[in-house]
């Protein structure tokens, strides 16, 4: 169906909050075959609300809303739509009752303003039950339009869509649509662009859009058909003809990040890891720890921010600080080799280097840093050069690098 | 002046992209002083995008719109803004010239679809030039009516917002903003509420909202004036009567994080730290070392996973931890002693328990923790309990639990 989502909310519009709703709403109605063409926000105007509700109609045959749902005289989206619908609000007296016991089963003290929560379109309306709070949605279908309703907070609204809006839209889907998002490491978006542009070009389904982030490439591989089989062959069809030709460079073909992946094949493989860090000062240890599980392989992550935590942590020597300093390939040797003594795990990785914001000086510029990585007796020091974009995405930068390395390394 | 932000882009309803390029723009809008109405987004339509700017120009009298400035053929926002404005497009040669320098200087190769780049409206129009991208902005102010048109990319977008379209903005800026957001801990939101409601009822200006997210409670206090002064008066002498009720919950008068309040004081006083993480995963080694420079006063983290990393990093006894487990008082106890030993230090925190998703046992839930921290030849270990939110959510409370311990301590 043509949709437009509708937010009501004034935080929104005083940017104190991004919209993460509208987002979620769309990817979840695109996923259920609908079309998403308007995003719309307005604040808690009850002149405003309605002007748009007359022009989303004109093309749309589905609204959902949220917010504007609560108790206080502020929340009027459920009066305008009713009256929008031309019906009236009448008192649901088993919504009353549910909204009391919600009170007396909390911390909050009843009010009678909050009695406007159990009042409901009187006609074509299905009560939508709220889990987490005490505002419940609704919807209405009334001559060949639909308006769906819930409540602004993102767990409140996520819950009612998984639990109560999804199999309504899932019945109402006209097609199909399946789609695949390949995540690459190593090849550049514009080079990836150019050895797939046989594929792109002229392709109308599936489509092939690639899109570029933090040092990653990833490509989402789209069909919409009629069932749900000719949309997963067609999408498969085309798989295959990507990992023909960029194969190599795709590490996940269901939008896993590099972490995941690499944390489930150590795991998978029973290797066991340990983590020395001086720049990114713990960054890959708690990225790496993200991944539930992950004990059985994870022994230890030292970060040594000074040069005593690294000559008495990890045996770095003070010669090799003192000639080298501490952003070097040869401490970078020195920090995985002294860790995998120390540690006695199957592979040990040390990073090193300067994460800004500022130059440590002309030849050791922010974006520089150096990885170690031990493993079946070898070490390998790489060195990462870029331009810097900041202290935090520097640090993210070489988190994904030193995950590219374990990731080269065990794969 | 009354204003709509319109953003052009498929990405957005598709729900790949969330669209922080408005709230960017609304916060900024607010505190220039200017009403934002609406937020819109649509895909590259020229209808939808024509009616939408006959819609808002009903009551708004500035748009602001971000993204449909490429050079593919579904990049029409400029010609849609133009003919809505009744203006015709013509080639700028000097933008022209910009753009071929631009191609030159990159590694991307010159194709003539690029030309449409440097076509402009051919009145009324302000080209405002793109320092990151190919694509320019531009301004058309006609008959009371502006409308300023900036690329999609956030990169993009916020610099030429900051170097060209906010001093347009301000001149024609009607009243002032003055706002302060003040951050509290150890106070929940209802009990903040009750406490300041004698402040909150019936006012007006300033005005005071309180939110709450992960643990922490946040009150805003704006004021809205003829001028600056006056608002900053006003804010400030609420921010007085505020601090008489809570000031002893209040860490930043400045929207601050605790972990940057909590490491400016770290080197103001230059007191050292180390740290010693099980749950947490070098998430507070991170954190803290978020902070630039932090390096002169933070001297190691030890991420202990393992039992045998506990033993031999920190020196925890074996019979401890066989006897209470690893996510235990007397563990988190001995590995703060054990860290101060080695790392001398002048404070030193530890901390074990479950970060989840499972529960350990019955006895040792998800959302279970305890912080060990030692300071002035003293150690005090404290409880976390609480009901799990997921694995990242509990982790995240665990480590902004921990900067309380430091903060309490050294405060």
């Amino acid at each position: 169906m043509k949709t437009a989502i509708l937010t009501v909310g004034t935080e929104i519009l005083f940017g104190q909050v991004v919209n993460t709703n509208a987002a979620y709403l769309s990817k979840n109605l695109q996923d259920l075959g609908h079309d998403v063409m308007y995003h719309y926000t307005v604040g808690d105007n009850p002149g405003r609300l309605r002007d748009l509700l007359e022009i989303v109609y004109r093309d749309c045959d589905l609204v959902l809303t949220t917010g504007g749902l609560g108790p206080t005289e502020d929340d009027l989206t459920k009066e305008v739509i009713s009256g929008f619908f031309g019906e009236k609000l009448v008192e649901y007296p088993d919504q009353l009752e549910i909204l009391k016991n919600h009170f007396r089963s909390s911390r909050y003290t009843w009010t009678d303003n909050n009695r406007k929560q159990a009042w409901f379109p009187e006609h074509n309306c299905t009560v939508l039950p709220n889990f987490h709070g005490s505002a419940p949605g609704f919807m209405i279908e009334k001559d060949g339009r639909i308006i769906i309703s819930m409540p602004g907070p993102p767990r409140e609204m996520t819950e009612m869509f998984e639990l109560q809006v999804r199999p309504i839209l899932e019945s109402k889907r006209e097609h199909y649509i399946c789609y695949k998002i390949l995540r690459t490491i190593g090849l550049g978006e514009s080079r990836m662009e150019t050895v797939l542009l046989p594929l792109i070009d002229g392709q109308t389904d599936p489509t092939i859009a690639t899109y570029a982030k933090e040092g990653e490439c990833s490509l989402r591989i789209t069909s919409e058909r009629d069932t749900l089989e000719e949309a997963e062959a067609a999408t498969n069809e085309m798989i295959g003809k990507v990992r023909d030709l960029i194969g190599e460079y795709i590490y996940s073909y269901d939008d896993e990040d590099l972490a995941t992946v690499v944390g489930r094949k150590l795991l998978e493989d029973h290797i066991t890891i340990s983590c020395a860090e001086s720049c990114t000062g713990g960054g890959f240890a708690k990225a790496l720890t993200d991944i539930p599980g992950i004990s059985a392989v994870f022994d230890r992550g030292i970060v040594t921010y000074s040069y005593k935590a690294k000559e008495e942590e990890l045996g770095v020597s003070p010669d090799t600080l003192e000639k080298y300093t501490a952003e070097s390939p040869e401490v970078a040797k020195e920090m995985a080799e002294g860790l995998s003594k120390i540690s006695g795990s199957d592979l040990n990785i040390a990073v090193t280097g300067v994460a800004g914001p500022d130059d440590m000086s002309p030849e050791k510029p922010a974006g520089l840093a150096y990885i170690g990585l031990t493993y079946k007796g070898e070490t390998r020091v790489t060195e990462i050069r870029i331009k810097s974009r900041g202290r935090n995405w520097n640090r993210e930068y070489f988190i994904l690098r030193m995950f590219n390395e374990v990731y080269q390394a065990v794969k």
